[in-house]
């Protein structure tokens, strides 16, 4: 038996899918017509979506068993009032290795002070003092989910003191976990570089907003490729100004593309990177979305479905 | 029974193990006069060196069971005709972290194209090009010693593809280890990015010639944190301007510190970092130190002794 997916992602992802996405069906053993266009959503068994999807009435897809997202982040569909089915997000294998070599590349930056050396090539010999080891150096982690978990758990790994917070407790090997407002002005205070990995919801907007800058340590990096509305713009860009926070670096805005005139682009003591940190990748992708529809099949529980109360 | 413990390491190190060197002895169990004049030669028992020191001349130390080096590298020692008595090279676990620090952080660095990143903040957002992941990026490590086997270990664990090369064939776990000539061909033609950790001696000066970069693929990346005389540096010099080879990071020169007047210092591939890979310890050599005379007292075969014949 056959069953009906509808890739309702925009339309120029499609030439990434187009052959991936059956050879995984194929390979998870389902048989599967893929459609490209909504012309009898009352047929449709699965949902393929991203968040630019041109569809967003949902109504009309009375059978749909399940919205898988092709990306990490929810929230421009888990507000949607006509979402009655369940929705996964991706966790994709490729995006977890990528998000965690950008967040290890741009601690070990900070750490080892790489932008000084690229900037000083003047011929002077500065070797009195050294950086101090990943052991004496506190990295946070904020947001302990499949991203954040893995983040902390390789950063741990290279020796680094890391401090993990999340909504909800954790407990990761390695790893000094916290919880609750008490433990982020904790987690804040001590950190030297923070990660953002939390993800967007109406709790975590402006989560850096100015009083939680000002329990930083003078001096603290900020590393964002989580989600652009956990900063407060203008608060960082005074914190920045004002000389507490040393540096960011940012891979998310809450305009993308960031615009050429916002003021991130030209501070010195900014890097925008273009959202590249992670990104699903259509080969890996493919398999999250061909093993949640066998399992649909198979009337097996779905893997990574999203709570509709928290927002992840 | 107190031992007499020569510190034979020039005048200005000796500010910092002043307190170290002593509290490790201590808590080490041993009994020590530590002396930092040879004033009376025939009854020192151990000697702590440093390349630079001002003891030369080994003759006069009758007595000594053990030439201590508080570096990692020997070879301004290991030749010295005068040195009779067993030589050990530090094997600081300080020093092993900065080193797999410095190495992770500059292969991250090229592999993300970070410079890249840093030096277009222009408003362009460029985000239609990723990155390959690290599983799909290929890395040598040249000498699988103490420094290179931790660094390829930990460069294995970030998923890159790593290829080591050694004199003696290793083996290592997740690593994909060569030796021999026809190894080092092998490796150098597929490695993305190399990472030079091998001892300086006359066997392995110039190991990166004309012929051997020519071997490497276009765009390849060098980073070398080992020593100074692995590079032909003219060669260097030919194949980055050539575009054969994109970029080096150098922090090991034949003279140090490089001359103000070097080409690499103002050359746009070469970033030139002033010897800081990985750099003595006080605290941690200190315990290496104490725990060998330690061994000398009771009788224990010594650790990290060197082998006069190959030079390490």
């Amino acid at each position: 038996m056959s069953v009906n997916v509808f890739f309702a992602a925009p339309a120029d992802l499609w030439p990434e899918y187009a052959n991936h996405l059956p050879e995984a069906l194929r390979e998870a053993g389902v048989a599967a017509d893929i459609r490209l266009e909504a012309t009898d959503p009352a047929t449709v068994d699965y949902i393929v979506y991203a968040p630019a999807s041109p569809v967003q009435d949902l109504t009309p897809f009375t059978r749909a068993k399940l919205v898988q997202n092709l990306w990490a982040g929810v929230e421009r569909i888990v507000g949607n009032p006509t979402l009655t089915m369940p929705l996964a997000r991706m966790v994709d294998p490729g995006l977890t290795e990528g998000m965690v070599e950008y967040v290890t590349g741009h601690v070990l930056r900070y750490h080892l002070g790489i932008d000084a050396h690229l900037s000083r090539q003047d011929g002077v010999w500065r070797n009195s003092v050294l950086p101090p080891l990943a052991r004496e150096r506190s990295v946070a982690v904020l947001g302990l989910g499949a991203l954040g978990a893995a983040a902390a758990e390789t950063l741990a790994g290279l020796n680094f003191r890391v401090l993990g917070w999340s909504r909800r407790q954790k407990h990761i090997a390695g790893v000094e976990c916290h919880s609750g407002e008490d433990g982020l002005q904790q987690v804040l205070s001590r950190a030297e570089i923070v990660v953002l990995l939390l993800p967007s919801t109406p709790d975590t907007a402006n989560t850096l907003n100015a009083a939680r800058l000002a329990l930083l340590p003078t001096g603290a990096r900020i590393i964002n490729p989580g989600r652009g509305p956990l900063i407060d713009d203008n608060a960082l860009l005074g914190a920045l100004d004002s000389g507490h926070i040393a540096h960011a670096t940012l891979d998310v805005f809450r305009t993308e593309p960031l615009p050429a005139d916002h003021p991130y682009w030209a501070h010195p003591k900014v890097t925008v990177t273009p959202h590249i940190a992670a990104d699903t990748r259509a080969v890996t992708a493919s398999r999250v979305v061909a093993e949640n529809i066998r399992r649909g099949i198979a009337g097996e529980p779905f893997l990574h479905l999203v709570d509709r109360r928290t927002g992840y």
